[in-house]
């Protein structure tokens, strides 16, 4: 095969096809030689639904969180040359519209996203993105772990949003990794106090790791109480006079997004990370009452990547305790139902040898 | 009586009463000599439930929307004098507190607000302020509009919140008083389009007058349709292409809200002003995946009164349509009951004459 | 000649010469046949010294402020059709540096400008531009008017940047036409009142007409005072108590800038539109102890067009008044001596006919 | 004695003096019994001048940074007791105005500060101020350094204007106690490089030591060029491709401020702490070219204090090595001498004992 490429038909059904090795059609386009592939909880809803909100209508290559070795560049690109080890950015927004000129490219209706049908993702060979949207990672840095650049970025995006700064107090309901990055994200953002929650003890005690002593703790709702009686303890518990600051949702839960509006302060902000449920009940009444800013925050904008590399290459984050399996090309399927199952904090598929 | 005031023991029980005429506690009080008392939605809520949250345990004299002369300065007051008519902010906040100081007084957790138990309201002849939260009404605005400060200086505060700007289309729920004068403040604020949504055909037909032809509209929901079907036909039939700016929610009803957040672009921003219920259900994906901005707003904040007065000084809003009944003092309840059948736009209730 | 084009060599030497015609290089290219090109200070700039900062080192094609008609588009174009009126934003980012991607393209590094070494400006018969950089024009709005939509949207940007609201105070130096358009943005941004500031009275008379009664007066200042003292004259006539809360400065001129940050309120807005000289004597000590924020103004960016195509549209703006004399393309220096003379608010050159 | 207080007659002439013991006004009052006040620039000039911009007409009791003991309290006072030791912010704004209730209370044209005529300093024995104005330090800090909160906020106050993130390359010039302690306030707001630039020696080795290695520098310019060529030279040194995103001045000299703006990136911010001259030649042009802002700071206001407070308590900032001297009250005015020459970082001046 020339550009091996794992493609999903429907629910429960993806396969190993070939598929045409991508060309430069733009002047700044690369071809990136995928290396690894990370695992994300959308994977394992397209595998399970066979698609997202609707059935995929014609198969799609699957995957988008992935790091390889630039294969060929565009004539116009200078930032870099076959060779050059890099993460992806897998969405490359039109560049033209009101939002992206605005600097809001995350919003783009025009977005050309990896494995969001029609376009193909990374669990591929060979993939083309735009030179801008790829950034060279530190020779220290393997491969493996620049997969985790993506969901990092989500991480910097949420907690941009979230406006963090020196002296806040944040909580971070969630401990996927996901809601560890943001965690990890706030901290190095100056927050003075760092909350995780989640109602699994396997993964508070990995975010009690990744979090460290001192300016965090981990908590567990008490599922037989109501989300205000849990916000009051957790205040109680933690010192959190008068609210938190920021409260962000990388849980999607409705619990959660209850227990962290009654949670804030008057005047907090909340932002709500990735896509959780469609509706919730939701305490409206508390964000009237005491001016709570509620944000959505969606992938990741202008910047996030830059931030996200910089937070590594400093050593502020050490990704190395997320990759826990690596799994073969041909076993993707594998790796989706591994973390389905909830084995593993972020599951990697290697890209096909040669 | 020296100082008859209406005072509220429980639901359907409020009696006019006599009470100590407040005196000059702090060398920047003020004392006012209540002319025209407007009666609020809330007011409505107190007689029929004896309460807000929970029942009154001490009875307590109502009113919060006032107008009256300056009857007595303390000794610091050089904004004010005995004779000056003024309309009144019932709120006096701690100026204190980390949120005064920020610039967020009305969050504060000290607010000595008028008719919120403890603390006496504005229906009554006498009543204690100070200095700088009274605001000097121009000679041609009647005492009786001047009531109708607080709920345009609501709307103020709600149209600040959403950040309404030169040619933003903006959309506001609700066509109360409240709803009106956001849509009006909007129009002021640059607004290039303002439309008005309700599901009373009176309530339309008033709003049509207040906002004008040509930079605005009314929409009326179709009641066997989802939110976001009615969200679809508002922007079809208003040109509201992928979206509205701004949405204003001044109704606090579950369908008015999902339509709302329907009914943005992505990027907009949503304020939902007024108490309304305490729990909906709510499109939180929709505010991911758009990353719409919800905000809470509560009363009214810094500047927001000043702002208000600019509007109607420079004959930017006409609040004269507004006032439809006025009550006399001792009839104050039956001024309660006709808002609570919905009769009427704003009534007002005479303060006690000498 | 296929594409005859006025081409500056050197100080007052410029000829008409042929060029070839621009050909669609990217999908979503356009080619407009120039109807008319509005001279700028900038023009008369380059004419008197053969350059902007140093003298061209290749003839370049004059010309900047344009409007015209549609010739052909590339395949991607959606937006426009051959035949299609429109004004054209002279400047194209690069669309991928940071600066871009963040929402600030007017100081990308890699802009492409009209008329800026070595990219041809507008004074031309056909011009290659961008889809998303022409904007389609009213059917009511004539092609000489449109020219005037770069300057506007200059006045858009500087008014936006200093975050003109309702009720804000603003002091305009300058009664050329980009402070004339400034005072007319503010004006529409909902600014309470709008004073203009020049030291010709022909200028002050015009803006008069431009600003009209009520909302705005016009102030000439004493050359014989220091900045400080007419500061203090200004704010006693125009009742501007504590200070302006915007000023913007479209002069350049030292005795402007300093005269402005002396009028300005604690924590007010200064705005510097425009070039004027390299460096002048500033007021350092008055930024510190009031706390004012100084901001540079540099041509527009995301949305500014937009807005002035809307402030026209909606007929906030009359751009009638502005346009004096139009010549032909032939005399072209004709039209940059006679703005050099002062002669006429903005002269306009017409673009060659078949 | 009672209440003895070194006090200003003029240039060169102190003396300690007797004054009333002050007396509790207001019910949120707290009096003081003052432990050390430590030694500004500002102290030196109005020694050396009689005054600050005019020489004071009536004696004044000097100093402004001050920590203690707290003596009495109010009735209303609830955060502080008799005994508690307390860093004081020196200036009580008026609460009322337009910029105290918008969250500016730095800018209120009321302000009661410390040793700024009429208002009484903090060189004294006893000192009346507000309970929210004073801030419990904890057990661990000795009461020498708490005097250094005041400048520890002034540094804080000029970093959050200048909007330091995560990330950002930050150059601050002038290398006394304000300059370091805005170079390690940028640093825990999570600055990724901090430049602190001076022209004496000795105080880059000491900045060298504040800032630590790795994440920052220092940098001497070379007077025998000009602040652009300077700038290009730190550019190139320090790696600050297209510039540093955050200037900060601390020094207000004339060929810093124009150093420091050549060295910004397109669109960054430059933020002037501190007095300096009244008037610099400033390149105005690159303000606009570029889209500078720039911000002046002045003093603290809300939330500065604590923040100061938590960089201390979590041991972000160490503040023992700033303090050199300490000098007896009989010998403030050697205290002020010595600051003059140069001599010491931060010389300080114990209270009267007992």
């Amino acid at each position: 095969m020339q550009n091996p490429s794992v493609i999903l038909h429907g629910a429960h059904e993806a396969y190993v096809e070939d598929r045409p090795i991508p060309v430069l059609n733009e002047t700044n386009d690369v071809i990136i030689r995928i290396a690894y592939v990370g695992v994300c909880g959308s994977d394992v809803h397209f595998w399970n639904n066979g698609g997202h909100l609707s059935r995929v209508k014609e198969p799609v290559v699957m995957g988008h969180e992935a790091a390889g070795i630039v294969h060929a560049v565009g004539p116009n690109v200078t930032n870099l040359a076959p060779g050059d080890r890099v993460a992806l950015e897998p969405g490359i927004p039109c560049r033209k519209c009101r939002d992206c000129k605005a600097g809001a490219y995350q919003i783009c209706r025009k977005m050309v996203f990896a494995a969001s049908p029609p376009y193909p993702g990374t669990l591929t060979k060979f993939y083309a993105s735009s030179a801008d949207f790829c950034y060279k990672i530190p020779d220290t840095m393997p491969l493996q772990q620049a997969v985790l650049m993506e969901p990092l970025a989500v991480g910097v995006h949420g907690v941009r949003l979230a406006g963090v700064h020196f002296g806040h107090r944040v909580v971070v309901f969630g401990a996927g990794t996901v809601g560890l990055l943001c965690a990890a994200v706030a901290r190095n953002f100056g927050a003075a106090f760092v909350l995780s929650v989640d109602i699994l003890k396997n993964k508070l005690a990995f975010a009690k790791e990744i979090i460290g002593e001192g300016v965090g703790g981990t908590a567990m709702p008490d599922s037989s109480l109501t989300p205000e009686e849990n916000a009051r303890l957790f205040m109680k518990a933690h010192g959190l006079e008068n609210g938190a600051d920021i409260v962000i949702d990388a849980s999607g839960a409705e619990a959660s997004i209850n227990t962290g509006i009654f949670l804030l302060r008057s005047g907090g902000t909340y932002v709500q990370v990735g896509m959780g449920r469609r509706s919730v009940q939701f305490p409206i009444s508390e964000i009237c009452d005491r001016e709570i800013i509620v944000k959505g925050s969606f992938r990741y904008g202008a910047g996030d990547f830059e931030t996200a590399m910089g937070l590594v290459e400093k050593g502020c984050i050490n990704l190395q305790p997320f990759i826990t399996n690596v799994f073969p090309f041909e076993q993707a399927t594998e790796a989706w139902k591994a973390t389905g199952r909830g084995e593993g904090i972020k599951n990697v598929i290697e890209a096909p040898k040669d």
